[in-house]
C-alpha cells in the first residue's frame, strides 16, 4: 500500500553519483524520483502551462473505427529514412528512427531494411523451401505444411553487419542518431526451430555450415555456421504478432540471434547443408574487414555488445536546463546486457543506468538514467558489459585492432556534445582525438 | 554442439500423453520434437509439394524501400473486425484477430478498440493534462513537459470488461475465436509512473480513488482505486515502441496492469484524486454484474486468469488427420501465469502446455502443445492457472456464481469440437449441458 506521506530523499541521494548531473538510477524505485515529495521535478522543470479548456475535439463525435490502424497524422514525421543506390534497383538501406522511439519493440512500419535488389513480390502459395545438400533425405516444403509445423518465440535484436560505419570516419557524421546507427531493430519473432527442419532431413555427419538462399532477384546467399543455426535460429513466419511484412522476408526468412543481419536471410527459398561456406560475395567481398595486418576479418558475425544513447543525441535538441532522464538501448549478439554506464563528463566519471525488465539475451535493452542538466557544454557517453564478460570498446581501440580499412561492425562508444544552447553534435572525445582516432572515410561501397 | 545423430524419442516418449493425442510438450526441447530423427512428422504430415523452380519474383528487381512499411496484400484478411452501435456515432469495438496471431506482441494496427463516441481528433500541441482533487498543488502538464518525465517501459495485456460476454448467452456463439474473444491486447507500454505525477501534486492522506477523464466527445470518466495507480500505473505516452496510436489514446492514455479495459481511460485529459469513486455510468449501469442475491458485483475491476485457444478453434479449418501444434494465449490480471493445462477429451484428461518464455506478470503467455488428430470428432479446451493460485472454472461454475443476468467479465474455459471433416465449433461442453449452464442470451446493451 502506497504511503501517503512518501519518504524523502535526502540531500545526499539528489546529489549527483557522477559527474556533471548524473542522479542515482535508484531513485525512481525507492520515491518516483523522489521528485513529488521533494518537489525536486518542480524545480528542475520550467512552470506548468495553463489550464486547459474544453477542447473542441470533444464538441462532436469524433473518428470512426478502422480495420487496421495507422500512426497518427502528427507523427508523419517518424519515418525510416532511406539510402538506397542510384545505379542499382532496390539496393540500399531504410534506417530505424531510434531517436523517435521508445521502449524495446520497434514497430514493423519501421523496422530497418537492407535489400540488394528491392523486395520480391511473392506469391506465398507458390512459394516452395528446399531443405538439400548434405543430408539424408531433400525435402521440400510449401507454407501450408510449414505452417503446422511446431513453432516458437523469440524477442531479439537483428543488426546489419554495416551498422554505424560511418563512424569510422576521419569526421564524425552529423545525422540523427538513428540515421547513422538505426541498422538495428528489435521484434518477436515466431517461427519454426531449424532443428526440426534440418533433423527431419537428416544432418549428415560431414555437415557444418547452412547455406540460405533468398527468392528475391539478388538470390542473396550466405553462410551461417551449423551451431548456432541449430541452437538457437528459426525459421520465421511472423513478425510481433503478425505474417511477416514484405521487406522483412515475407513470406519467411532465417532469425539467428546474435549474428550479423546478412546472415538471417530474408525470403528463404533454400536450405543447403555444406562442409565449407559458400564463399559468396556478402561474405568475401563484403561484411568483411581488412586489418592492419593485411588478413581478412571474416565471419566475424557475432554482433558485439554496444549501448546507444537515443535521448539526449543527435537529432534532439533541449529547450534549457533542468530535469532530463538520459535513455537508451544496448544489446549484445553474445547473450545478455549485465552493464550500462553513462558519462556525462567524457568518459573522467560513469554511473550506473537502470535497465528496464525484462533484461532478455540477444534482445534490446532500455537503460535510463536521471541527469540534471545545469547548462553547460556536456559530452555524454554509455558503455554496455554482457554477460559473457565482453566491454563495449572506445572507438580509438576499435581502429587500433582494425585499422584504417576498416568498414563493418562498428561498435564503438559514442559521444554526443550538448552545447548551452542546446543543440547536440556528435562528436570524437578526447581519447579519439589522437590521430590514430582518424579513420578512413568510406563511401558508399557497401552496396 | 549440435550432434549429428540426435537421439531418438523413445516409443514411449512419442506415445499420448493425455486422451486423443495429446504429445509432451518436452519433445521440442529434448528433441527438436525428435521429429526429424523418429521421421514423425513425415508421418504425421502430408507428402511434400513439388521441387521449386525459379520463381518469376526472382528475375526482376523488386519493390522499393518505404519510409513506413504495410501488410502483404496477401494478408489483407488479417483485420480487426468491427462492430459498432448504428444509433451511436463511434460506439462500439473492434475485434484483435487473435486466431490470425502469433507470439504475444499485439501489432498496433490489429490492438482492439473501445469507443463510446468515436476517436478524438487530438492536437497533442494543445492538450493538457490536469491533476487535481485531494492533492496539495494542482498541476497542469503539456506534453513538452511530460516527454521530459522519467519513464517507464511494461509489457502488459488490457482486456475490455465485456470481453467473450457471448459466451453468456444460452447458445454458443460461432464466430471466428478472435471475433468473439478479442477485445483483449497485449503490447508494449511506455509511459510516466503514475506515482511520479501524484507525488508531484502532493497525495492528501483521504485520497482513496484516482477518477480520470477522456478528451473524447464522450468524456469518458472512470474510478480506479489509488493503490494499484500507484504501484504499477502508467501514464502512457508510447505503444510498441512509437507514440500511441490515436485509437488507443493519443497522445496520452492510463494503463494499469490487469484491470479491465475501462479504467486505462484514453486521451487523458483530468486526474482527481477523491475520497470516493465518481460512479460513472461506465462503473454502475454497466462493467457491474447483477448477482443472483439481487446484489451487483461492482469495481470487480480485476481480470482473473484465462486460457484462450487460438489454434485449433473457430476460424480454421483442419485439412486432415496428422500432426499439429496446439496454440492458444493465457494471461491473469493478478500475476503471472504458472500454468495452462489442455484437453482433447472434452475434460477427461488433461496435459500441461509448454508456455513460451519469458513469462510476464500481467501480460500475454503463449502455451503450445504438440498433437496428433486421428481425425475422429474431438473437443480441445484449455484452462490456466495464475501464480495466486486463482484457477480458471468452468463455464457452469461461473453461471452458479453470477448467475442468469451477469454479462461482464466472463472467463469460463471454452471447448472448441473438431469434427472428422476439419470444420471447427464453438460448443457448450457435457459439463456446461445441464441446464444451469444457460446463461440470459444478451444483445448489444453494453453499448
Amino acid at each position: 500500500m502506497h504511503s501517503k506521506t512518501p519518504r524523502q530523499p535526502s540531500a545526499t541521494e539528489l546529489e549527483p553519483v557522477a559527474g556533471n548531473g548524473l542522479l542515482d538510477r535508484r531513485l525512481l524505485l525507492k520515491y518516483g524520483l523522489g521528485f513529488g515529495a521533494s518537489g525536486a521535478l518542480a524545480t528542475l522543470l520550467p512552470a506548468a502551462a495553463a489550464p486547459p479548456a474544453r477542447a473542441p475535439w470533444m464538441n462532436e463525435p469524433g473518428d470512426a473505427f478502422s480495420n487496421y490502424g495507422r500512426p497518427s497524422d502528427h507523427e508523419d514525421g517518424v519515418i525510416r529514412w532511406i539510402s538506397d543506390n542510384a545505379d542499382v534497383a532496390g539496393n540500399g538501406v531504410s534506417w530505424t528512427p531510434l531517436h523517435s522511439l521508445e521502449g524495446t519493440i520497434v514497430p514493423n512500419g519501421l523496422h530497418f531494411e537492407r535489400h540488394h535488389n528491392g523486395i520480391p513480390a511473392i506469391d506465398p502459395a507458390a512459394h516452395r523451401l528446399l531443405v538439400h545438400g548434405l543430408v539424408d533425405r531433400e525435402l521440400v516444403f510449401d507454407l501450408d505444411r510449414l505452417l503446422r509445423y511446431p513453432m516458437q518465440s523469440r524477442i531479439c535484436f537483428i543488426e546489419c553487419g554495416g551498422n554505424s560505419n560511418a563512424a569510422w570516419n576521419r569526421t564524425p557524421p552529423q545525422a540523427a542518431v538513428g540515421y547513422f546507427n538505426g541498422l538495428v531493430s528489435n521484434a518477436e519473432w515466431t517461427g519454426i526451430p531449424l532443428r526440426v527442419l534440418l533433423d527431419e532431413a537428416g544432418i549428415k555427419g560431414e555437415a557444418a555450415w547452412l547455406i540460405a538462399e533468398g527468392a528475391d532477384a539478388f538470390a542473396m546467399q550466405n553462410s551461417i555456421p551449423l551451431q548456432p543455426a541449430l541452437a538457437e535460429g528459426l525459421l520465421a513466419l511472423y513478425q510481433n504478432g503478425e505474417r511477416l511484412r514484405p521487406e522483412n522476408g515475407y513470406p519467411m526468412r532465417l532469425v539467428i540471434p546474435g549474428l550479423e543481419g546478412v546472415r538471417n536471410v530474408k525470403w528463404v527459398r533454400r536450405l543447403m547443408l555444406a562442409a565449407e561456406p559458400v564463399m559468396a560475395r556478402n561474405e568475401t567481398a563484403r561484411y568483411t574487414d581488412l586489418l592492419p595486418s593485411g588478413k581478412a576479418r571474416q565471419f566475424a558475425m557475432v554482433m558485439n555488445a554496444r549501448a546507444l544513447l537515443t535521448f539526449p543525441a543527435s537529432g534532439h535538441e533541449l529547450p534549457g536546463p533542468g530535469y532530463y532522464q538520459i535513455k537508451g538501448l544496448a544489446w549484445s549478439g553474445r547473450g545478455r546486457i549485465s552493464r550500462v554506464e553513462v558519462s556525462a563528463d567524457d568518459g573522467a566519471s560513469w554511473a550506473d543506468a537502470a535497465l528496464d525488465e525484462p533484461v532478455l539475451a540477444k534482445a534490446f535493452t532500455r537503460f535510463r538514467l536521471p541527469w540534471r542538466w545545469d547548462g553547460q557544454r556536456v559530452r555524454l557517453k554509455a558503455r554496455a558489459t554482457d554477460d559473457s564478460g565482453y566491454r563495449q570498446p572506445q572507438r580509438t581501440e576499435l581502429i587500433v585492432e582494425r585499422g584504417h580499412h576498416a568498414f563493418y561492425h562498428f561498435n564503438g562508444i559514442l559521444t554526443f556534445e550538448i552545447n548551452p544552447d542546446g543543440t547536440i553534435r556528435h562528436v570524437y572525445d578526447a581519447a579519439d582525438d589522437d590521430g590514430a582516432g582518424d579513420g578512413a572515410d568510406i563511401d558508399a561501397g557497401w552496396f
